[in-house]
């Protein structure tokens, strides 16, 4: 198939890597030009521009870290909505919110093309094995049609209906729920300290057993450790997450307090000056707000 | 060893069946008495009253439900401080706030006892396994002691030290971490259902990946498919939890916010006549807070 | 009237002098005995005992700070249950819980006595000035032989029906409405002063339209001011009312998300340190959490 | 003064006949074109576009229901800052949003031009009346040359300073603390009612003393009476005012816990088909959310 991959980060460059080398003739386009460059090694096409990029695929995968940078890439002078062919598809697989893509949806559906939002799970090294999990939404032909892609570069595919929207919900609230674990694991923390009980002990008897899963192992020890530098996921982009999970449910109606606890943390956190640290830092700024000292 | 046990309901009466097992000379007291006598047959005498029981014993283990159950058996006339012996050991294995704890351990000290908490990890089906998790704390020389209880009826020790409050507090706010867990899924799923998805599909995603534990997926799956009844926690008695873990917050100076929305939901749920069906019971309540039909 | 007046600190002695003053034969007991001897030179007897003074008394009142004083008043040996006759009357005029003045009732109905609960609105000025708020509520025949004593110590009598319980209902949320207004004027003041804006300045305006009363002249003033000490109602005692009141919302299935606010910031604020501070301090604690130094 | 005022509805209408009545040479432009005829016989003049109106104008006032409006007549071809003369003054009196403020400000500055914000205090009648508060802030000079407008429309002038994201904050807090107080009472209703208690009487108890201001005794009775048609305020609108409440928080770093709560209830409110009844629907709400009918 013919691919345009726009934005070739962290996580793009592995999912683009993946593509390649599952034989599909790969054009590819960043923002930093010298990031795109280094695919010219692995057999891939560098584009000029997008237009050149949308003109000469069928389908176009974007992953992008913000909906800005969505909107800006399919909407402005030369972006995809001009320069895509009719029936052409766009798979946006970064995490946007639920506003954005019904927004791109209808322009597309506009133009005569074919949204499918397609966010995925995992980290990098995920992406980089082609491990990662992928939730496409879309109509269910141009899904079908797109399988192979998702196939190079997911192992498991959660089929979420014809409406990419629906994707976007799934992704967003995902990380709803790893906020809200974070935010309850600082406040666990927090708690147990003051009884004298160290946190890794805590960490230990709570991933023992009822959260023996990667949110609690990582967080927990990231937490215990006081381990928020380098950041995984920085907080000021937890603080979009929160942002975005809180619009997604004022859409359409659903309240969100468990949210709101983790977005004010959040914020909490940013007013400190710990914004480009690991968002467990909400566990710094629960502590805080308990008087105890940072572990 | 001579050990007295207290409490023989759906998890006492596995944890003293393996101290039975174990060779232990066992013998049994509990409320209603039938429970105590079906262990009879089992090779464990059986007391008539609490006295009896303590004054023939190196170690008393009581397994109750409430905290008034249990600062009754430590202080009623006839009860565990006035007929223990000096030295004697009480080890407490259920679920108990902090304050009461504290109350009790500075009652067996005015009496020259020795109090030990080890609340327990699991369900009853691991309790008659000897599988339980058991976190005790207490006197080094006396949880040494009592090594070989713990052993018989655990599979991991988390010993935490020598303060038995710090036991109960660990437990507590492992029942908290579990109790905010579930109100975010309830929020997540009623986010996603606004969507048109299917929570199955959620409650695939989010286990497939962060989230592969028991506490997401029991709960989940309970939430899914909307079956709470019979319940395996009921809603009144998670509504005790979240009051023992806000108490536990405030005597000690730590607010927990998440807690009050965990709290919040559960009293919302009783209000609406669910106190009865399993705690999960909060993502219904979270569902009516956004205007769904309960699924 | 032949009138028994238990508790005689700031609010009581000018209670109880209003009655002396109108021509009630007053006897007077206080558990610190040198306040209650100030009151025979106002022309009061001085009780030595409880059990004394309900002997020789239709009515007795009593005016606590705390709901344990209150059982203990009621329940003890000697106490109101045994020492008032047939057909007495006790009226408590202390803020207290529901919970207390549900079971102070029952006791006084198994003892054949009556409870009224007639919790007052206003300070000790205006207590000394008899220009309370009061609102009595208990069997109909029983308020209206009270009528005098509440005539004579208050201006403003609000009649709340046969049920002692909904007086302390109506006390308890007049207290939570209070505390979460101050707790919205602290979140108001630390917005406006990250903007460049005087507290002093935002206080004029906020009171100067809408919110033109006393509960937003004085706590906006105290707050602006940063004028905690010393303390018109200390933090830990803000810290039983928000108690009282969320105790309240649990026990009839109401949930009070604010009441949760008002709760967490005066924890935060007794965790760091302020807890013999006036209750206003809830705004230094959301000052803390909004990296702002105190005022 | 040459003044073109942009916005005559309900209160836009009021203001601008005050400052024709003070005898200033007015032109209106309104998007609705036959509420700006109305104007003519007034003695105003009625402009065709508002590039019309700008270009013969010492001073714009715009009063404006929404952010994007404003954004609008500012940015637009032939908008406020293509027409307005260098030096010319905008006097934005509209309830703004701090970011939307910001905007304006730097796209004025960027042509030469002025822009005080100037949001009120006060309904429709005052604004008739001439008895609106009135909160400007920009520039010294600029706010001192327009003083004789601020005259004829209010009867008290708050200045903020030279900046005007510092009023557009303090409007927007002033309606934060109304949006808790309106929550706080439904929350203060629901519970009191569950006690048997009629909310009238809990109205006359709360405004007699601490309450006993308009926030409290327009909203108290519209609680009690359940008089939520015809709305004052809109609960969607209100909805916009809790999100600008903690857009403001975000972006200066305070968590605002009691905003959150606000918002919930009016996300709920919404979400039970109550988003075009009066805000105060947060404590039908809150009846919801506690098992109880609607009053």
């Amino acid at each position: 198939m013919k691919v345009g991959f726009i934005g070739v980060g962290g996580m793009g460059s592995g999912m683009a890597r993946r593509l390649v080398g599952a034989g599909h003739d790969v054009a590819v386009f960043n923002r930093t030009r010298a990031k795109a460059l280094a695919f010219a090694d692995a057999g891939a096409k560098v584009a000029d521009t997008i237009a050149a990029l949308a003109r000469h695929a069928d389908v176009v995968v974007t992953m992008l870290a913000h909906d800005a940078a969505l909107a800006d890439v399919v909407g402005r002078d030369g972006g995809l909505v001009q320069s895509l062919a009719k029936g052409a598809i766009h798979i946006a697989m970064g995490t946007h919110g639920v506003g954005v893509i019904a927004d791109v949806k209808a322009r597309h559906a506009a133009a005569g093309q074919i949204l499918i939002a397609a966010p995925v799970l995992g980290r990098p090294d995920k992406a980089a094995a082609g491990e990662l999990g992928i939730v496409p939404a879309g109509p269910g032909e141009a899904v079908a049609r797109c399988r192979p892609l998702f196939s190079a570069m997911g192992q498991r595919i959660f089929e979420a209906g014809p409406d990419p929207v629906a994707a976007a919900a799934i992704k967003v609230t995902n990380n709803f729920v790893l906020g809200c674990a974070i935010e309850a694991i600082g406040e666990a923390f927090a708690l147990v300290r003051k009884y004298g009980v160290d946190p890794h002990l805590m960490q230990e008897v709570m991933t023992e057993g009822l959260f023996g899963a990667p949110a609690y192992k990582v967080y927990g020890k990231i937490i215990a450790d006081g381990a928020y530098d380098p950041p995984g996921q920085k907080a000021i982009l937890g603080l979009k997450d929160a942002n975005l999970a809180l619009a997604a449910g004022e859409a359409v109606g659903v309240p969100l307090p468990s949210g709101n606890v983790w977005r004010d943390r959040l914020i909490g956190a940013v007013a400190h000056g710990d914004g480009e640290r690991d968002w467990a830092v909400m566990a710094l700024e629960q502590a805080r707000a308990s008087g105890l000292e940072p572990t």
